[in-house]
């Protein structure tokens, strides 16, 4: 029976756990003191920078990650013992925001314009060369659902923000809207594709998706083409997710995460193959899933944090409210926090969207 | 976060598990000592007789089974002692066929021609009242995919069979087809009823379903009725499974088993909400989920131990094979032992019925 470690106890390494029972496949779960989302399968604790010093990776077949907050030298020199990491050290770098807009940039691939802030001067000069302030500014690394990410006006905000860190400068670009592309991949290359979906993003969090996106086929292909392009370029293994923006009818690539991302869960009961199986297929180097939809539409809204509302103390009565799936990540309310998300199937997208928004809010006391 | 406790580990308690993961509800599990099914949740180890005394329900909201051999009056103690346990006893106490048998015919619910064996000689009486030998005899207690059960030629094979045991003995009818309808019913008498499905048993175990069972809408609404009357016969809380024979075009209840039941796997991908989740939906006494199929067809086709060959050995080749849904039980291999099921979800049902049966063969390595 296969043994695949996870770095990070979150959501996603909760789901790719649950995935995992089906395959019986084993997953050993490297959790942060303090860190409850996992929780019945978590089996260590530790840094989750320490990769095989603490004896978690004995008897783990292949290391992955629920996050990609890793420094990717350490996960070098586990690559350099010999510990087969998937995604690699290679693929992760790319979770540095600089490093993938350069990379991207470098390779044609379609991006937003963009600047690496080498001081606040540069956001002025960025700003005059598109359209002036305000301009969009982005740590290049540790951030997350809007975290280290800022619309800031002048250059002192956005000196003020930058402080010491790398920073990516961008325009505030008028999107028509964004979607996302996940692709599985294999390490050989071999990859399948999930249908484009398009995806609601409220200061920098992501509050719902509809799939398929509502776009021409033409333009699903190539947002289609184009992750798969990306994912061959970051060498990706596993689930890689390809967020992107939608200007005047073109794609830019936004961001990349290589790994199962929240523009996927929909894909638990839509596709054929759940992100979180292929992700596990893909990782221990296997056939991948058909990502076929089951239905014409499905809708998938996040259940975020509201006060000290406990979704779980509404689940009863959340679920009168369906037909939804509901999945709660048994994690303490925090206002913001992704708790749980909510996914509706059906034939018409916006009876599954209302249907899905309804549990959702029912669950988060915003209804 | 609610806590229910299931008595035995096997695949059933092994994927409802998985299904509590997404509502966060907490799941322990009493395994016998050396059962391996559920492995990765299992909490307390001890004979499942033991219903308290040994603290495992410290702290349980509620009871309930992964199978029915556990004895009622143990069961009942528990309840006097102020244990929830869904099912209940009276519940319970329907896994002994021959008071099921005597409690459905007095409700009036058709069933097979019977007699509780008292002696070789009332086999007799019944073959000589319904068409001679051979007939079935089955074991009141204690049997299971095929366990339990015989067909007999004489009175001195009767006999045999019955040593001390009470037994159940019925003629060896025609069927035309078995069906199984599931039904999820609440504490207070709400219930859903799943379509009803085909099964294919050989010697007793179940091979495969399709779903929807290929028969008219009024058989089919018949054995849903059918279903529903006794799930409140039996005052079922949870799934209960309702097997039928088809017999000249009439429905006879075979069998009823009080608890997430082989035919209805195929809801774990095919239904609105699977059986897993509506089990502890109801046993919570929380609000039950639809019913509705997410394609036109589905079928399940169990994978069965052939010899000493391991299906996570063949998992790699059999996934190329699908699409198809894989869930195994990470139980060690031996001949005729459930180790796994495959479904295939698609339009036509002789097609998803060869995919998964593609699928299962390449894991039991009879293709």
């Amino acid at each position: 029976m296969p043994v695949v470690g996870i770095v990070g106890g979150g959501q996603l390494a909760r789901m790719t756990a649950q995935a995992a029972v089906s395959l019986a496949v084993e997953v050993r779960v490297l959790a942060a003191p303090g860190e409850e989302s996992a929780a019945p399968w978590v089996t260590a604790r530790g840094a989750t920078g320490t990769l095989g010093e603490d004896g978690f990776l004995d008897g783990v077949d292949v290391l992955t990650f629920d996050h990609e907050l890793v420094d990717p030298a350490r996960v070098e020199a586990a690559e350099l013992r010999g510990v087969v990491v998937r995604p690699g050290s290679a693929t992760l770098r790319f979770a540095d925001k600089a490093h993938q807009r350069e990379r991207l940039a470098a390779a044609g691939i379609p991006v937003p314009p963009f600047a690496v802030l080498q001081s606040a001067a540069g956001a002025g000069a960025l700003a005059a060369a598109h359209g002036g302030w305000p301009v969009v500014l982005k740590a290049a690394r540790g951030g997350y659902d809007g975290r280290g990410v800022a619309v800031v006006a002048d250059e002192a905000a956005a000196a003020a923000f930058a402080g010491s860190r790398t920073v990516v400068v961008e325009p505030l670009l008028p999107l028509e809207r964004e979607l996302a592309v996940l692709v599985a991949r294999r390490p050989g290359g071999e990859a399948v594709v999930y249908p484009p979906v398009q995806t609601l993003q409220v200061d920098g969090i992501c509050h719902e998706l509809v799939a398929p996106a509502p776009v021409g086929a033409d333009l699903a292909d190539a947002a289609a083409a184009l992750a798969l392009r990306v994912a061959d370029l970051c060498g990706a293994v596993g689930i890689l997710a390809v967020e992107l923006f939608v200007v005047d009818g073109r794609l830019l690539v936004n961001e990349v995460a290589p790994r199962p991302h929240n523009s996927g869960h929909h894909t638990i009961e839509h596709a054929a193959t759940s992100q979180f199986e292929n992700h596990l297929r893909a990782v221990l180097d296997w056939p991948l899933g058909a990502t076929t939809p089951r239905t014409p539409a499905a809708a998938m809204v996040n259940v975020l944090g509201n006060g000290d509302v406990d979704p779980r103390d509404r689940l009863p009565a959340a679920l009168a409210r369906g037909p939804a799936s509901v999945h709660l990540y048994a994690k303490g309310p925090r206002a913001g926090r992704k708790l749980g998300h909510v996914t509706a199937l059906g034939d018409d997208p916006a009876e599954v969207r209302g249907r899905a928004r309804r549990v959702a809010a029912a669950l988060s006391g915003a209804a």
